[in-house]
């Protein structure tokens, strides 16, 4: 369907749908909405040349996400889900989603400023956020809407959401603490990821809460956010004087090197050494003994992350009234057999 | 490193390393050899603003997949590495690699159509190939320069490089031969992929140079390309008046749902039921009885992939002597314990 049919089933003029649907502040909510209710019902896809360069409008989001080792060699088990999602929100306004890999050696802000500079997306969700994340300044000085997958000390009033670190980490040390452990360890991620920060913030306070004196050498960063630096952080935390007799990971991946390194000591994860892992992937779903995780719906994160983004957007934002989107996406515990009570 | 800078250090006229930077025809070879080697040692990034419209350059290069259920629940394992392997050939060009997901409830011709109209990319990887394969034919009448990963019945003297199906479907047979089977079953993908044609016609001939007659009912389709999809086939073998000795997978992921249906009829993969499975994925690492299955380097495919096409774009065909590249992709029996010998 062209604009003018469009224009016409509507009865208003081809110039007020244009302006409606390049989202100009001189139509009014009303009309805007019908316009894109309109859209959507007749599949209306614009004409796209010259389009991008002269309005910003391309019809393409893009979807930054970091190449690393361990998805080069092992597949992505996260984002696929998160996209489906993201796609099943856009699909009514025929948006669509491109996913900008910035390469492992690549510097993001660097990757981010071309992606920016090449104009092909009209908007930008960006995952993996730094402690400080000079990526956010970038987008809000250029008033791009865009939308992080985490949080980060920069920024302030943009959209985010991010999983409940906090709420993980608390409910793993309060579930330890419970059955009897209070010499946990934790691996962190190898990176200055701010989850990592998050995580481990959250675990000191639910130590100091339960009368716990956090020990420092129980904390310790995996060289790579693989199984190999499951497998290298669980070796460091086994050759500790006193070695820990609860471990928590900060990603699920990690547990997969974890057992294999209890294993190789003569060790077993849950009889000697408790493990709780993050997220439960469909890798660690073949652990055995299973592993204790928290599950976490990725394609409702999508479509939140996809409403959030929309809302911010002038052309979208009438049509998702959600305001400023800043979440704490919940996890629910999966218990399983790696963390079982301390025998004393 | 702007072009004018890049102009005096070659010492040749800003117009020259233009036009070689374009991919012109009246740039002699040698020049443009050196032009790209200066640009891609100094780093330089050509503005984009106007380019793209007035020149078909965005130095982005579209790789489109599809979505399907399996992907959007449990991830990739394949892509994520053989965009490893492009990028790595890319990042001397200063190339950006930009995935665009093909919904799973999208047309692949539709959405394709879609994305050569928003002209933000120089070039494109087609995947998923269908036994015929409009996008093929859009892409050559349009001189678009693309690559497809996988072979179709479409096109002709297009560049593809395709996995060696016929390679892994006639060694299995072999194997399975040797070891005593003759009634051997086949599970298809769910769709019109055109692996799953070539892997059958390979299936067929060698059970007909072995003296075996191939029986129609031991052929299944799974209904998906997923673990439910390989637990609902072997089901259906299973149920046959003779069931078969052996089974063979067309995608490794449906392996996990083989042995959970076998194991769900009180019978063992590789004990009762000899499996071989396609790809050796990291999911199916943590088969037991281990997975009879085939490797392949997705990092080199990924690399080839890449010299492939820039072989066939102007701007790029000099450093790439490589011609029209049609590859079969070899892959490499990793024998597992899931296919003993028949016991008699």
């Amino acid at each position: 369907m062209s604009i003018r049919e469009l224009a016409q089933h509507l009865n208003i003029s081809i110039g007020t749908v244009s302006r409606a649907l390049n989202g100009r502040s001189d139509v009014n909510p009303e009309t805007r909405k019908r316009v894109f209710e309109a859209a959507a019902k007749f599949g209306y896809v614009p004409n796209q040349s010259g389009r991008s360069l002269r309005q910003g409008t391309t019809n393409a989001i893009g979807f930054m996400i970091e190449m690393n080792s361990e998805t080069s060699l092992h597949g992505d088990t996260f984002f696929m889900s998160v996209f489906a999602g993201v796609q099943s929100v856009f699909k009514a306004h025929h948006l669509d989603l491109v996913v900008l890999l910035c390469p492992f050696d690549d510097d993001p802000y660097e990757h981010l400023r071309r992606v920016v500079s090449r104009r092909f997306v009209d908007g930008l969700f960006i995952s993996a956020t730094q402690r400080h994340d000079q990526r956010i300044d970038y987008l809000i000085e250029r008033e791009i809407p865009f939308m992080a997958l985490g949080r980060s000390l920069s920024g302030g009033s943009h959209p985010w959401i991010d999983l409940d670190f906090e709420g993980v980490a608390t409910a793993a040390v309060d579930r330890l603490v419970a059955r009897g452990h209070r010499r946990i360890g934790l691996v962190k991620p190898a990176s200055e990821l701010n989850l990592g920060y998050v995580f481990a913030e959250a675990y000191h306070a639910a130590l100091v809460r339960h009368g716990i004196r956090p020990d420092p050498d129980l904390v310790v960063r995996a060289d790579q956010t693989s199984e190999e630096g499951g497998y290298g952080a669980m070796g460091r935390l086994l050759a500790l004087d006193e070695r820990p007799s609860a471990v928590m990971l900060v990603n699920e991946i990690m547990a997969i090197g974890a057992y294999r390194r209890l294993h190789d000591a003569g060790l077993q994860a849950g009889r000697d050494v408790a493990v709780i892992g993050f997220r439960q992937s469909p890798q660690a779903r073949f652990l055995s003994p299973t592993l204790t995780c928290f599950d976490v719906s990725l394609f409702d994160l999508g479509c939140r992350l996809a409403t959030g983004l929309l809302a911010t957007m002038p052309a979208y934002r009438d049509l998702y009234p959600v305001g400023l989107v800043q979440d704490i996406w919940p996890m629910t515990l999966v218990p399983g057999e790696s963390d079982p009570p301390l025998l004393v």
